[in-house]
Protein backbone atom coordinates (compact mmCIF):
# COMPACT_ATOMS: atom_id res chain seq x y z
CA UNK A 1 0.00 0.00 0.00
CA UNK A 2 1.11 3.53 -1.05
CA UNK A 3 0.53 6.05 1.81
CA UNK A 4 0.66 9.42 0.85
CA UNK A 5 0.65 12.90 3.28
CA UNK A 6 0.01 15.81 1.81
CA UNK A 7 1.92 19.22 2.65
CA UNK A 8 0.82 22.36 1.56
CA UNK A 9 3.92 24.09 3.05
CA UNK A 10 3.39 27.87 2.65
CA UNK A 11 1.71 29.76 5.01
CA UNK A 12 0.98 26.67 7.19
CA UNK A 13 -1.75 26.61 9.67
CA UNK A 14 -3.40 30.10 9.37
CA UNK A 15 -5.58 29.35 11.77
CA UNK A 16 -3.33 29.39 14.56
CA UNK A 17 -2.03 32.80 14.29
CA UNK A 18 -3.50 34.48 17.10
CA UNK A 19 -1.09 32.23 18.79
CA UNK A 20 1.70 31.84 16.81
CA UNK A 21 4.28 33.52 14.65
CA UNK A 22 4.67 32.49 10.88
CA UNK A 23 8.00 31.32 11.45
CA UNK A 24 6.48 29.45 14.60
CA UNK A 25 3.64 28.21 12.62
CA UNK A 26 6.34 26.83 9.63
CA UNK A 27 8.18 24.89 12.89
CA UNK A 28 5.51 23.42 14.22
CA UNK A 29 3.94 22.23 10.72
CA UNK A 30 7.07 20.39 9.98
CA UNK A 31 7.72 19.02 13.61
CA UNK A 32 3.81 17.33 13.18
CA UNK A 33 5.10 16.22 9.32
CA UNK A 34 8.11 14.69 11.03
CA UNK A 35 5.42 13.24 13.86
CA UNK A 36 3.24 11.54 11.17
CA UNK A 37 5.92 10.11 8.75
CA UNK A 38 7.72 7.93 12.45
CA UNK A 39 3.98 6.57 13.32
CA UNK A 40 3.52 5.56 9.49
CA UNK A 41 7.12 4.41 9.62
CA UNK A 42 6.33 2.70 12.75
CA UNK A 43 3.16 0.85 11.12
CA UNK A 44 5.06 -0.43 8.49
CA UNK A 45 4.97 1.90 5.80
CA UNK A 46 6.55 4.13 3.59
CA UNK A 47 4.91 7.50 3.32
CA UNK A 48 5.13 10.00 0.18
CA UNK A 49 5.37 13.12 0.77
CA UNK A 50 3.19 15.29 -1.93
CA UNK A 51 4.43 18.84 -0.88
CA UNK A 52 3.39 21.86 -2.81
CA UNK A 53 6.92 22.90 -3.00
CA UNK A 54 10.07 20.60 -3.08
CA UNK A 55 11.50 19.97 0.52
CA UNK A 56 14.31 19.45 1.64
CA UNK A 57 14.31 16.25 3.85
CA UNK A 58 17.52 16.10 5.07
CA UNK A 59 16.37 19.54 7.14
CA UNK A 60 14.26 17.56 8.78
CA UNK A 61 16.87 15.12 9.83
CA UNK A 62 14.32 12.59 10.73
CA UNK A 63 15.47 9.14 12.72
CA UNK A 64 18.11 6.94 10.18
CA UNK A 65 15.09 4.17 9.66
CA UNK A 66 12.49 6.55 8.69
CA UNK A 67 14.37 8.51 6.63
CA UNK A 68 15.34 5.35 4.52
CA UNK A 69 11.74 5.20 4.19
CA UNK A 70 10.77 8.38 3.36
CA UNK A 71 10.17 9.81 -0.60
CA UNK A 72 8.82 12.90 -1.43
CA UNK A 73 7.02 14.49 -4.90
CA UNK A 74 5.90 17.94 -5.88
CA UNK A 75 2.52 18.42 -6.83
CA UNK A 76 1.20 22.68 -6.73
CA UNK A 77 -2.18 21.44 -7.31
CA UNK A 78 -5.29 21.90 -5.13
CA UNK A 79 -5.46 19.34 -2.78
CA UNK A 80 -8.12 17.17 -4.28
CA UNK A 81 -6.77 17.32 -7.35
CA UNK A 82 -3.25 16.45 -6.04
CA UNK A 83 -4.41 13.45 -4.37
CA UNK A 84 -7.24 11.96 -7.14
CA UNK A 85 -3.86 11.77 -9.54
CA UNK A 86 -2.53 9.21 -7.35
CA UNK A 87 -5.31 7.23 -6.29
CA UNK A 88 -6.07 3.71 -7.96
CA UNK A 89 -7.58 3.48 -11.82
CA UNK A 90 -6.24 7.46 -12.04
CA UNK A 91 -5.64 8.57 -15.64
CA UNK A 92 -3.69 10.93 -15.00
CA UNK A 93 -0.35 9.11 -14.66
CA UNK A 94 1.53 11.10 -17.10
CA UNK A 95 2.04 13.74 -14.14
CA UNK A 96 1.51 11.76 -11.23
CA UNK A 97 3.63 8.76 -9.68
CA UNK A 98 2.49 5.28 -10.79
CA UNK A 99 -0.40 4.09 -9.12
CA UNK A 100 -0.61 1.17 -7.12
CA UNK A 101 -4.06 -0.86 -6.32
CA UNK A 102 -4.43 0.75 -2.54
CA UNK A 103 -3.44 3.75 -1.53
CA UNK A 104 -3.78 5.93 2.26
CA UNK A 105 -3.79 9.51 2.28
CA UNK A 106 -2.55 10.76 5.71
CA UNK A 107 -2.82 14.38 6.81
CA UNK A 108 0.34 15.91 7.91
CA UNK A 109 -1.45 17.73 11.10
CA UNK A 110 -2.21 14.65 12.84
CA UNK A 111 -0.04 15.40 15.46
CA UNK A 112 -1.69 12.54 18.03
CA UNK A 113 -1.34 9.51 15.45
CA UNK A 114 0.43 6.73 16.41
CA UNK A 115 1.53 3.39 14.71
CA UNK A 116 -1.22 1.52 16.82
CA UNK A 117 -4.16 3.81 15.55
CA UNK A 118 -2.91 4.44 11.90
CA UNK A 119 -2.78 0.04 11.79
CA UNK A 120 -6.05 0.52 12.66
CA UNK A 121 -7.29 2.31 9.83
CA UNK A 122 -4.13 0.65 7.40
CA UNK A 123 -5.54 -3.30 7.82
CA UNK A 124 -8.82 -2.46 7.49
CA UNK A 125 -10.56 -4.55 4.20
CA UNK A 126 -13.09 -2.43 2.64
CA UNK A 127 -13.02 -1.18 -0.15
CA UNK A 128 -12.69 2.96 1.36
CA UNK A 129 -11.96 3.21 5.19
CA UNK A 130 -12.06 6.62 6.49
CA UNK A 131 -11.11 8.22 9.79
CA UNK A 132 -13.55 11.12 10.39
CA UNK A 133 -11.74 14.73 11.58
CA UNK A 134 -13.79 16.90 13.43
CA UNK A 135 -16.02 19.06 11.75
CA UNK A 136 -17.51 16.41 9.05
CA UNK A 137 -13.62 16.33 7.74
CA UNK A 138 -11.37 13.29 6.55
CA UNK A 139 -8.11 13.20 8.05
CA UNK A 140 -7.07 9.72 6.74
CA UNK A 141 -8.20 7.55 3.92
CA UNK A 142 -7.51 4.18 2.29
CA UNK A 143 -8.93 3.76 -1.31
CA UNK A 144 -9.30 -0.01 -2.59
CA UNK A 145 -11.64 1.07 -5.27
CA UNK A 146 -10.77 2.24 -8.41
CA UNK A 147 -13.50 4.93 -9.35
CA UNK A 148 -13.10 6.34 -6.16
CA UNK A 149 -12.69 10.04 -6.33
CA UNK A 150 -11.97 12.65 -2.92
CA UNK A 151 -13.31 15.91 -2.76
CA UNK A 152 -11.86 17.45 0.18
CA UNK A 153 -13.97 20.68 0.17
CA UNK A 154 -16.67 21.40 3.12
CA UNK A 155 -18.08 18.68 4.70
CA UNK A 156 -15.71 16.09 3.06
CA UNK A 157 -16.76 13.25 5.15
CA UNK A 158 -20.40 12.66 4.26
CA UNK A 159 -19.14 13.63 0.83
CA UNK A 160 -17.16 11.09 0.39
CA UNK A 161 -19.69 8.62 1.76
CA UNK A 162 -21.87 9.72 -0.55
CA UNK A 163 -18.98 9.29 -3.58
CA UNK A 164 -18.48 5.80 -1.93
CA UNK A 165 -22.37 4.89 -2.28
CA UNK A 166 -22.65 6.33 -5.78
CA UNK A 167 -19.73 3.97 -7.16
CA UNK A 168 -20.65 1.11 -5.26
CA UNK A 169 -18.05 0.87 -3.04
CA UNK A 170 -17.94 -0.36 0.52
CA UNK A 171 -16.86 2.06 3.61
CA UNK A 172 -16.02 1.87 7.09
CA UNK A 173 -15.61 4.29 9.68
CA UNK A 174 -12.67 3.95 12.00
CA UNK A 175 -13.37 5.71 15.31
CA UNK A 176 -9.93 6.79 16.81
CA UNK A 177 -9.87 10.32 18.61
CA UNK A 178 -6.17 9.95 17.68
CA UNK A 179 -6.59 10.57 13.58
CA UNK A 180 -9.73 12.47 14.12
CA UNK A 181 -7.83 15.32 16.03
CA UNK A 182 -6.06 17.57 12.99
CA UNK A 183 -4.49 20.26 14.77
CA UNK A 184 -6.01 23.67 13.36
CA UNK A 185 -7.07 25.91 15.88
CA UNK A 186 -5.47 27.66 19.43
CA UNK A 187 -7.94 25.09 21.48
CA UNK A 188 -6.49 21.73 19.69
CA UNK A 189 -2.73 22.61 20.43
CA UNK A 190 -4.40 21.09 24.18
CA UNK A 191 -4.42 18.18 22.67
CA UNK A 192 -1.16 18.17 21.63
CA UNK A 193 0.58 18.70 25.26
CA UNK A 194 -1.77 16.17 27.16
CA UNK A 195 -1.96 13.51 24.05
CA UNK A 196 1.29 13.83 22.58
CA UNK A 197 3.81 11.18 22.56
CA UNK A 198 6.87 11.86 25.09
CA UNK A 199 9.36 11.00 21.76
CA UNK A 200 7.51 13.33 19.76
CA UNK A 201 8.52 16.75 18.05
CA UNK A 202 4.94 18.88 18.02
CA UNK A 203 4.52 18.96 21.66
CA UNK A 204 8.63 19.31 22.68
CA UNK A 205 8.04 22.39 19.98
CA UNK A 206 5.41 23.96 21.97
CA UNK A 207 7.33 23.35 25.20
CA UNK A 208 10.14 25.67 23.73
CA UNK A 209 7.44 27.90 22.83
CA UNK A 210 6.78 28.05 26.43
CA UNK A 211 3.33 26.45 26.41
CA UNK A 212 1.75 24.72 28.74
CA UNK A 213 -1.53 23.51 29.99
CA UNK A 214 -4.17 25.26 32.39
CA UNK A 215 -6.28 24.46 34.02
CA UNK A 216 -6.96 27.04 37.28
CA UNK A 217 -10.84 27.60 36.27
CA UNK A 218 -11.59 24.19 35.99
CA UNK A 219 -11.56 23.87 32.13
CA UNK A 220 -8.23 23.06 30.71
CA UNK A 221 -6.53 25.99 27.59
CA UNK A 222 -3.14 26.70 27.07
CA UNK A 223 -1.03 29.29 28.32
CA UNK A 224 2.23 30.94 27.09
CA UNK A 225 5.25 31.68 29.20
CA UNK A 226 5.75 35.27 28.21
CA UNK A 227 9.32 35.32 29.22
CA UNK A 228 9.99 32.92 25.99
CA UNK A 229 10.74 34.98 23.48
CA UNK A 230 8.89 34.32 19.66
CA UNK A 231 10.46 33.56 16.93
CA UNK B 1 -19.77 -4.99 35.44
CA UNK B 2 -22.05 -1.78 36.45
CA UNK B 3 -22.12 0.92 34.73
CA UNK B 4 -23.09 4.04 36.27
CA UNK B 5 -24.40 7.10 33.79
CA UNK B 6 -24.14 10.42 36.11
CA UNK B 7 -26.74 13.13 35.27
CA UNK B 8 -27.23 16.70 36.44
CA UNK B 9 -30.79 17.28 35.78
CA UNK B 10 -30.59 21.09 37.01
CA UNK B 11 -29.73 23.64 34.32
CA UNK B 12 -27.55 21.20 31.75
CA UNK B 13 -25.89 22.25 29.31
CA UNK B 14 -25.18 26.03 29.73
CA UNK B 15 -22.34 26.40 27.48
CA UNK B 16 -24.61 25.93 24.77
CA UNK B 17 -26.89 28.79 25.82
CA UNK B 18 -25.87 30.91 22.93
CA UNK B 19 -27.94 28.39 20.48
CA UNK B 20 -30.28 26.44 22.79
CA UNK B 21 -33.26 28.05 25.10
CA UNK B 22 -33.15 26.43 28.85
CA UNK B 23 -36.17 24.46 27.64
CA UNK B 24 -34.22 22.87 24.46
CA UNK B 25 -31.01 22.30 26.32
CA UNK B 26 -33.12 20.10 28.74
CA UNK B 27 -34.70 18.00 25.88
CA UNK B 28 -31.55 17.65 24.02
CA UNK B 29 -29.84 16.29 27.38
CA UNK B 30 -32.44 14.05 28.18
CA UNK B 31 -32.50 12.91 24.36
CA UNK B 32 -28.31 12.36 24.82
CA UNK B 33 -29.26 10.36 28.13
CA UNK B 34 -31.45 8.16 26.20
CA UNK B 35 -29.11 7.57 23.50
CA UNK B 36 -26.14 7.01 26.09
CA UNK B 37 -28.68 4.42 27.58
CA UNK B 38 -29.47 2.44 24.63
CA UNK B 39 -26.05 2.01 23.71
CA UNK B 40 -24.89 0.87 26.83
CA UNK B 41 -27.60 -2.07 27.00
CA UNK B 42 -26.84 -2.27 23.27
CA UNK B 43 -23.12 -3.36 24.35
CA UNK B 44 -24.99 -6.00 26.57
CA UNK B 45 -24.62 -3.79 29.79
CA UNK B 46 -27.37 -2.73 32.61
CA UNK B 47 -26.92 1.09 33.10
CA UNK B 48 -27.56 2.51 36.49
CA UNK B 49 -28.40 6.53 36.39
CA UNK B 50 -26.99 8.35 39.08
CA UNK B 51 -29.04 11.87 39.01
CA UNK B 52 -29.11 14.68 41.26
CA UNK B 53 -32.51 14.63 41.64
CA UNK B 54 -35.35 12.03 40.90
CA UNK B 55 -35.80 11.23 37.64
CA UNK B 56 -39.16 9.55 36.21
CA UNK B 57 -38.16 7.05 34.06
CA UNK B 58 -41.17 6.39 32.38
CA UNK B 59 -41.02 10.12 31.09
CA UNK B 60 -38.18 8.93 28.64
CA UNK B 61 -40.29 6.40 27.00
CA UNK B 62 -37.24 4.30 26.26
CA UNK B 63 -37.65 1.04 24.20
CA UNK B 64 -39.09 -2.00 26.01
CA UNK B 65 -35.73 -4.07 26.72
CA UNK B 66 -33.78 -0.58 27.25
CA UNK B 67 -36.31 0.42 29.91
CA UNK B 68 -36.09 -3.12 31.56
CA UNK B 69 -32.39 -2.80 31.58
CA UNK B 70 -32.36 0.66 33.45
CA UNK B 71 -32.40 1.32 36.49
CA UNK B 72 -31.89 4.50 38.96
CA UNK B 73 -30.26 6.23 41.86
CA UNK B 74 -30.36 9.75 43.59
CA UNK B 75 -26.95 11.34 44.82
CA UNK B 76 -27.35 15.29 44.93
CA UNK B 77 -23.29 15.48 45.89
CA UNK B 78 -20.67 16.64 42.89
CA UNK B 79 -20.07 14.63 40.71
CA UNK B 80 -16.72 13.25 41.84
CA UNK B 81 -17.96 12.37 45.44
CA UNK B 82 -21.26 10.84 44.02
CA UNK B 83 -18.99 8.34 41.47
CA UNK B 84 -16.10 7.50 44.37
CA UNK B 85 -19.19 6.48 46.62
CA UNK B 86 -19.73 3.73 43.96
CA UNK B 87 -16.38 2.51 42.65
CA UNK B 88 -14.67 -0.90 43.84
CA UNK B 89 -13.72 -0.57 47.23
CA UNK B 90 -15.45 2.12 48.41
CA UNK B 91 -16.05 2.10 52.23
CA UNK B 92 -19.22 4.77 51.64
CA UNK B 93 -21.37 1.66 51.07
CA UNK B 94 -24.07 3.55 53.49
CA UNK B 95 -25.21 6.08 51.41
CA UNK B 96 -24.23 4.62 47.91
CA UNK B 97 -25.63 1.05 46.49
CA UNK B 98 -23.64 -1.82 47.02
CA UNK B 99 -20.29 -2.06 45.15
CA UNK B 100 -19.07 -4.71 42.91
CA UNK B 101 -15.72 -5.51 41.34
CA UNK B 102 -15.50 -3.72 38.49
CA UNK B 103 -17.35 -0.08 37.90
CA UNK B 104 -17.63 2.06 34.26
CA UNK B 105 -18.64 5.33 34.40
CA UNK B 106 -19.90 6.26 31.07
CA UNK B 107 -20.93 10.61 31.08
CA UNK B 108 -24.52 11.19 29.78
CA UNK B 109 -23.60 13.78 27.03
CA UNK B 110 -21.88 11.39 24.75
CA UNK B 111 -24.14 11.40 22.04
CA UNK B 112 -22.28 9.29 19.47
CA UNK B 113 -21.45 6.31 21.51
CA UNK B 114 -22.42 3.18 19.91
CA UNK B 115 -22.50 -0.41 21.51
CA UNK B 116 -19.33 -1.20 19.58
CA UNK B 117 -17.69 2.01 20.63
CA UNK B 118 -18.52 1.04 24.12
CA UNK B 119 -17.30 -2.56 24.11
CA UNK B 120 -13.73 -1.59 23.06
CA UNK B 121 -14.22 -0.03 26.49
CA UNK B 122 -16.06 -2.47 28.32
CA UNK B 123 -13.86 -4.98 27.49
CA UNK B 124 -10.27 -4.48 28.36
CA UNK B 125 -8.96 -5.54 31.19
CA UNK B 126 -6.63 -3.03 32.70
CA UNK B 127 -6.95 -2.30 36.38
CA UNK B 128 -8.61 1.32 34.91
CA UNK B 129 -9.02 1.98 31.96
CA UNK B 130 -10.06 5.69 29.99
CA UNK B 131 -11.90 6.86 27.37
CA UNK B 132 -10.59 10.70 27.24
CA UNK B 133 -12.55 13.82 25.70
CA UNK B 134 -11.33 16.66 24.16
CA UNK B 135 -10.04 18.72 26.49
CA UNK B 136 -7.97 16.71 28.51
CA UNK B 137 -11.28 15.26 30.20
CA UNK B 138 -12.57 11.82 31.17
CA UNK B 139 -15.60 10.83 28.90
CA UNK B 140 -15.56 7.44 30.35
CA UNK B 141 -13.95 4.90 32.35
CA UNK B 142 -13.37 1.47 33.85
CA UNK B 143 -12.31 0.75 37.84
CA UNK B 144 -11.44 -2.41 38.81
CA UNK B 145 -8.91 -1.52 41.18
CA UNK B 146 -10.05 -0.64 45.30
CA UNK B 147 -7.72 2.02 45.44
CA UNK B 148 -8.11 4.14 42.39
CA UNK B 149 -10.76 7.12 43.23
CA UNK B 150 -11.70 10.24 40.01
CA UNK B 151 -11.11 13.78 40.79
CA UNK B 152 -13.18 14.97 37.63
CA UNK B 153 -11.82 18.79 38.04
CA UNK B 154 -9.82 20.06 35.09
CA UNK B 155 -7.34 17.91 33.06
CA UNK B 156 -9.12 15.19 35.04
CA UNK B 157 -7.32 12.92 32.28
CA UNK B 158 -4.12 13.59 33.35
CA UNK B 159 -4.82 13.33 36.72
CA UNK B 160 -6.51 9.83 36.43
CA UNK B 161 -3.33 8.63 34.64
CA UNK B 162 -1.57 9.87 38.14
CA UNK B 163 -3.59 8.51 40.23
CA UNK B 164 -3.47 5.23 39.22
CA UNK B 165 0.05 5.44 39.11
CA UNK B 166 0.12 6.24 42.43
CA UNK B 167 -1.95 3.19 43.56
CA UNK B 168 0.10 1.15 41.68
CA UNK B 169 -2.86 1.00 38.95
CA UNK B 170 -2.39 -0.77 35.32
CA UNK B 171 -3.69 1.84 32.92
CA UNK B 172 -5.06 1.33 29.35
CA UNK B 173 -6.52 4.35 27.59
CA UNK B 174 -9.20 4.28 24.40
CA UNK B 175 -9.01 5.45 21.50
CA UNK B 176 -12.44 6.13 20.14
CA UNK B 177 -13.47 9.27 18.59
CA UNK B 178 -16.83 8.70 19.11
CA UNK B 179 -16.49 8.51 22.98
CA UNK B 180 -14.14 11.72 23.14
CA UNK B 181 -17.16 13.94 21.92
CA UNK B 182 -19.16 14.95 24.84
CA UNK B 183 -21.46 17.38 23.78
CA UNK B 184 -20.68 20.85 25.60
CA UNK B 185 -20.11 23.62 23.09
CA UNK B 186 -22.25 24.87 19.85
CA UNK B 187 -19.52 23.81 17.40
CA UNK B 188 -19.94 20.51 19.09
CA UNK B 189 -23.26 20.13 17.40
CA UNK B 190 -21.79 19.68 13.88
CA UNK B 191 -20.89 16.36 15.32
CA UNK B 192 -24.58 15.57 16.75
CA UNK B 193 -25.65 15.82 12.95
CA UNK B 194 -23.03 14.45 10.52
CA UNK B 195 -22.11 11.01 13.20
CA UNK B 196 -25.09 10.48 14.96
CA UNK B 197 -26.88 7.48 14.42
CA UNK B 198 -29.94 6.91 12.63
CA UNK B 199 -32.06 5.73 14.93
CA UNK B 200 -30.68 8.14 17.71
CA UNK B 201 -32.98 10.65 19.55
CA UNK B 202 -30.55 14.40 20.15
CA UNK B 203 -29.96 14.12 16.20
CA UNK B 204 -33.45 13.86 15.72
CA UNK B 205 -34.42 16.76 18.39
CA UNK B 206 -31.38 19.10 16.81
CA UNK B 207 -33.18 18.60 13.31
CA UNK B 208 -36.66 19.54 15.10
CA UNK B 209 -35.15 22.46 16.37
CA UNK B 210 -34.31 23.54 13.16
CA UNK B 211 -30.81 22.97 12.64
CA UNK B 212 -28.91 21.73 9.66
CA UNK B 213 -25.55 21.19 8.57
CA UNK B 214 -23.96 24.32 6.82
CA UNK B 215 -20.73 24.16 4.59
CA UNK B 216 -21.19 26.86 2.04
CA UNK B 217 -17.93 28.43 3.23
CA UNK B 218 -15.56 25.42 3.06
CA UNK B 219 -15.96 24.64 6.62
CA UNK B 220 -19.03 22.91 8.45
CA UNK B 221 -20.82 24.90 11.21
CA UNK B 222 -24.54 24.60 11.88
CA UNK B 223 -27.13 26.89 11.05
CA UNK B 224 -30.89 27.56 12.49
CA UNK B 225 -34.01 27.87 10.75
CA UNK B 226 -35.73 30.73 11.97
CA UNK B 227 -39.01 29.53 10.83
CA UNK B 228 -38.87 26.66 13.72
CA UNK B 229 -40.18 28.35 16.56
CA UNK B 230 -38.14 27.70 19.67
CA UNK B 231 -39.29 26.07 22.66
Amino acid sequence: MRVLVPFAAETPKTRLESVLTPAEREVLSRAMLADVLCAIVGAGHEPRIVSTVPLDLEEFDLPGEVAASVSGTVDDRPLTDAVNARLPGSECRGRADDVPDAVAVVMADLALATPDALERLLTTSADIAIAPGRGGGTNALVVRHPDFRVDYHGASYLDHREIARNVGAGLETVDSFRLATDIDEPTDLVEVLVHGLETNRAPARLRAFGFELDDRDGRVDIVRDESVPTK
